[in-house]
């Protein structure tokens, strides 16, 4: 009897670049159909920003905190979105009811758990909304370390998505999408996407406008992560410092179709 | 004895748009050189697009909700903008001390009862400030329908004027403002606008800048929404996007004139 | 014996243009490599913009008010922020740990006593927190005679500040900087900064991040208000209104270098 090949624990099939490019493409078509509505739960310092990421992108959001009515509002939208950037007793009620209504409503929901490598609070308070699973998880490397208690290596990227029943989109200089079972690397992006504040949080918001064109919850995650970096790097091509770019990213967003997609797309 | 006329029932009469341009270019240059101070309660979303257009036309934003000295704020403010974007009980609580101190002090205040179509708790809030007799009330079609409880039929809109004792200031492809008397149309503005978040929250800000600079309600608000559908069309050509857009309507408000109105200006 | 001469009472010594563009370049590779975290109390209006302001200097912003978590933020920081844009009474809690926070771990923190000309409360609320020796007081004339109880004559200003035992950053058409021992002016600037909200909220944040880079806090406080300063010439030239200028000083914050400080500064 032989031992098990290491080739038996690579569970995990890569995506190609041109099947990634062409769902994006698709995807995003219908997203500009249907308009969505996303409602986000942001921190005050993102909110503008991210609601102008998905207004140019073709999605419609909504941002209310209100414990009277979030539940209302996230009832009539199609996706959800929770981000932990700045984190107060208000927004974990509003995060509260927002989930339940979302699970209730059978609506996706993204969690983005910013900052949680910086107080401890914060990791807690994130693993317990992963229990409630999340369609998608989008974080950086140090946000994953904190709260996977381990280096992003891919195939451990892989597991964790397993044990978390959700797609972890992990940011980088190169992105790394994975549901467990099929795995998708994105080597778009521009170093000026880091100057402009809630870069990462519109990121977020547009995972969950995908979610709300596609079922498939990785090529959702896939596809918004491309669509952002792709995005990135034809505005740096037109930008001059982090002020011009956070507008021609904006404009990026709006005028990107299949074409650009196929173009720059790069894993 | 004859049966009325259907011609007596048409008690709106309808402003040129050679009369709105010439108002509008003349009431933007009393605003300017006044810069009327304006106080804002408006949601998280909206303060900062808010606040530059209220500066790039040439008025003082002022945005604290504190209960402590939203008073005192308003008392030495020109006028009020309470918008209810995002509607929460610390905005409640604010709304409540600046409507009385706006009345006290006879001060002009313009309400923008945002998603009341969305949430019936904000519909029932914002009938009950409209009790409190605002100088105007701007809002598009489907607020306006839930609060009225009836379609915007323009002499329909005329009679609720009437019967709120407030202009009415009603978006979309063609604006629609009344007094109840007069009633103006205007048809500027371009679709970017509505990929730009905060945009109609700006215009009311501007509606009660205009209120500051202009005793006649139908003037300034008629004035209000013509300078901003001008704005919108003369930023749109020089935009690539909604990105573009927005810092281009901001320069376009500081840079319009008389001779933009009266060259733009569609009724 | 003679009377003192009025020369006796000249406590202050005037730093020339040559010694503060050179140290404000120094200082400015030194931030750009060392890229320091600043923790921002701030209004909700101004905090995208200075979010962006620092990230493009090279600092790393965070804006947490949350009180469980906000004096592990500023722990980690390397300079604090207290602004009083919007006063509420989370940010007040906020801000009394984060003070305590930065004066346990020896950070340095800045004041910006927003609209204390406005209303009583906000004077007597910024007065308890001078007593707690920020680092730099940035303040216009307004603000300052509030606080002071007089105009700001030059020597009575550097009296003012050795009273406060702060660097004083007076900011007009002239900034005034003295630690009540040396005194700078700086002529740069431009009348577009007075029509972008939040401009003088992001100077208050650049001062922190000097900070984080320089001892001195008199070399510090006068950099940030050269650089800013000389950016908002330099974005003035390429803007055509306050839309398009909000995004060419952050442009400028990116790109902004010695030689340039060298060529635009004035005194």
């Amino acid at each position: 009897m032989q031992n098990p090949q290491p080739a038996a624990r690579q569970v995990s099939r890569q995506v190609s670049r041109e099947q990634l490019a062409s769902q994006a493409a698709a995807l995003l078509a219908r997203l500009r159909d249907k308009a969505p509505r996303v409602h986000c739960i942001t921190n005050s310092v993102a909110q503008n920003f991210t609601a102008n990421a998905l207004l140019a992108l073709g999605a419609i959001p909504s941002m209310t905190l209100s414990a009277e009515e979030i539940g209302a509002f996230v009832a009539r939208s199609d996706a959800l979105l929770v981000n932990l950037g700045t984190f107060d007793s208000e927004r974990r009620e509003a995060t509260a009811l927002a989930v339940a209504s979302a699970r209730q409503n059978g609506l996706p929901w993204v969690l983005d758990p910013v900052f949680v490598d910086r107080a401890p609070s914060r990791a807690a308070y994130a693993r317990d909304l992963i229990v409630l699973e999340p369609k998608a998880v989008r974080l950086n490397v140090a946000e994953f370390t904190a709260l996977a208690g381990h280096e992003p290596l891919p195939e451990a990227v892989a597991q964790t998505a397993r044990d978390w029943r959700s797609v972890i989109g992990l940011s980088g200089a190169t992105d790394l999408i994975t549901d467990g079972a099929r795995t998708a690397t994105i080597a778009n992006g521009h170093p000026l996407m880091a100057r402009v504040t809630a870069m990462g949080c519109a990121a977020s918001a547009i995972v969950a406008a995908c979610l709300a064109a596609e079922e498939d919850a990785f090529v959702a995650t896939a596809s918004a992560m491309l669509i952002v970096g792709v995005a990135g790097e034809h505005a740096a091509a037109k930008a001059e410092g982090p002020g011009s770019f956070a507008a021609a990213i904006l404009d990026a967003l709006y005028n990107i179709g299949g074409k650009t997609l196929a173009a720059l797309a790069r894993t």
